[in-house]
């Protein structure tokens, strides 16, 4: 969806919230701006520490209800948490759901919703704990809060990357607005062996590759290079540039919505990684963390440039975006 | 607002999702049915409790924004979710918060909104942790989840009650819509103290004195005694008797909204608590808990009678309401 002229918006309000906010203290261990919040809930001296992040769907925004019915958005909502979590590697425990329901809502309407629901989360080990649900006077809204376990060896902070880390991605990108948006499996498992195997930092790709890894290298004080024959492009993407003319490579750096990971690991780490043979197929390494300096960089054979600034806001097969 | 004939409605659909959750276990300590969810995060063989709650909060459902403003909307979004880690005695901890801004929303009322919910949060000792902001294509959404650290001689559950308990409201009822629905102390540190003193349960006062004293009874396994002469009437039920003729006396069993707390505190208890001039104003004996068998009743001097249906769903100062 094309955007008109500046307006008061979504990244100005958190940003507007981050200034007001006081300096996360005592339980907040990681507070506005990660993938997800670290909580530590224990009573002192004993530390126990939850990851929570907090996924606002609405329709017309995330989805359109006529187009792809109750059971699919219910799905997306819990798998575009279950996303965030793995992005920090933790394992799942609890979903709050709050629903708005418009009027008119049928019984079965609101079974294909939980049915989405559970489809999302049983498989993730993810329990249904609670929530909240009203009437609607306008479409449908979802909103999803997960608390997850940390991972033993620590989460996969954005701010963790270091200069001679690989990056990686976990699967092929571009082209998540023909349907994948709606349908996709967050990285849960994958993300906790890339913790095993020693991974420092993480991002999940909803806004687009070059959206980003700009932030990952901007919360981690490094720079980036991006190899782009490496660059895993999905079917989707080729499919959506034969319609919309645009390449199906600046589709997949610039489309948002893929929900795979990208990553930063240890070089050294790449090998003992590959021997498992379900992860082996996730590691697709597409550059390498570098010094500040050099900036955010695209490498086409023996030349560079600079990661062009594509950010693309598909959604609902619509080709056109924003781009920043 | 009166309801048209019987459609799906946010009870339907609790219903349903209790029906289709497998059995809670594992990380799961209590679901959905209490003021809030108890969930066990700890890595095994340590146990690590945290209390999480959910609100969701609509434009035309929970506020009108063009009547009360964004502060108060932010204020009350916060406001409601502490009332029910009250509820439960917990010790707030970290608040996520989910917007969905419609279009057109200034720097101002979104600056009003986060003061709102700062103002809130912050006497609480409630840190806003993290959240997501979303454009609404239709009215204002706010979504709060809030984290809480259970007291530690338990949680005030619903279905705790014992006969015998007395029953106390911690203020007077009715007539929240003329004003108080938008402005109530969530009664954090009351419950505190209710639970230091061996308080055994506690609902919050959402719906009704009516409805949620049911509710407190049915998760029991009890039945109970309302006097009519001890309950008290806050001076908006008597402004609103005065508009609309309803007496006072059924606003204040009757209105939703009080966000005060309806407690089962054990009769040798009662001496101790009043001991503490803070809470002593907050304990108001309405009634008593009795066998199952006896029901839910209202004594008037020497007549009993069965508690009536009453259950308003007040809102925006119309008088109005569902009566169940």
């Amino acid at each position: 969806m094309a955007m008109g002229p500046r307006e008061f918006d979504e990244s100005d309000f958190l940003e507007l919230l981050g200034a007001r906010l006081p300096q996360a203290s005592g339980a907040i261990v990681l507070g506005v701006g990660d993938d997800a919040a670290i909580v530590d809930v224990g009573a002192a001296p004993n530390s126990s520490r939850v990851i929570v992040t907090q996924d606002m769907l609405l329709e017309g925004i995330d989805f359109r209800i006529a187009e792809c019915g109750h059971r699919a958005a219910g799905r997306k909502a819990i798998s575009k948490s279950l996303s965030d979590l793995a992005a920090m590697a933790a394992t799942p425990l609890a979903a709050f759901v709050a629903v708005a329901l418009p009027p008119g809502t049928t019984r079965e309407q609101a079974t294909a919703l939980i049915d989405g629901l559970l489809a999302a989360a049983l498989p993730a080990g993810l329990q249904i704990a609670g929530g909240d649900t009203k009437r609607s006077s306008q479409g449908l809204v979802i909103d999803v809060t997960l608390l997850g376990r940390p991972h033993p060896r620590g989460s996969l902070l954005r701010s963790a990357a270091r200069e001679g880390d690989l990056l990686l991605v976990t699967g092929p990108l571009g082209g998540s607005a023909l349907g994948r948006h709606l349908d996709f499996e967050p990285r849960v498992a994958v993300a906790t062996k890339l913790a095993d195997a020693g991974a420092h930092a993480a991002i999940d790709l909803s806004d687009g590759l070059a959206i980003d890894l700009r932030r990952l290298a901007a919360a981690s004080g490094v720079g980036a290079v991006i190899d782009a024959a490496a660059l895993p492009i999905a079917p989707a993407a080729h499919e959506l540039a034969a319609r919309d003319g645009i390449p199906a490579f600046e589709h997949a750096l610039g489309d948002g919505e893929d929900y795979e990971l990208l990553v930063a690991l240890p070089r050294d780490a790449l090998d003992a990684a590959r021997q498992d043979a379900a992860l082996a197929s996730h590691l697709i390494v597409v550059g390498e963390v570098v010094g500040a300096a050099r900036g955010i960089l695209l490498r086409d054979g023996a030349a560079s440039r600079e990661m062009p600034r594509l950010g693309f806001q598909h959604r609902f097969g619509t080709a056109g975006g924003d781009r920043a």
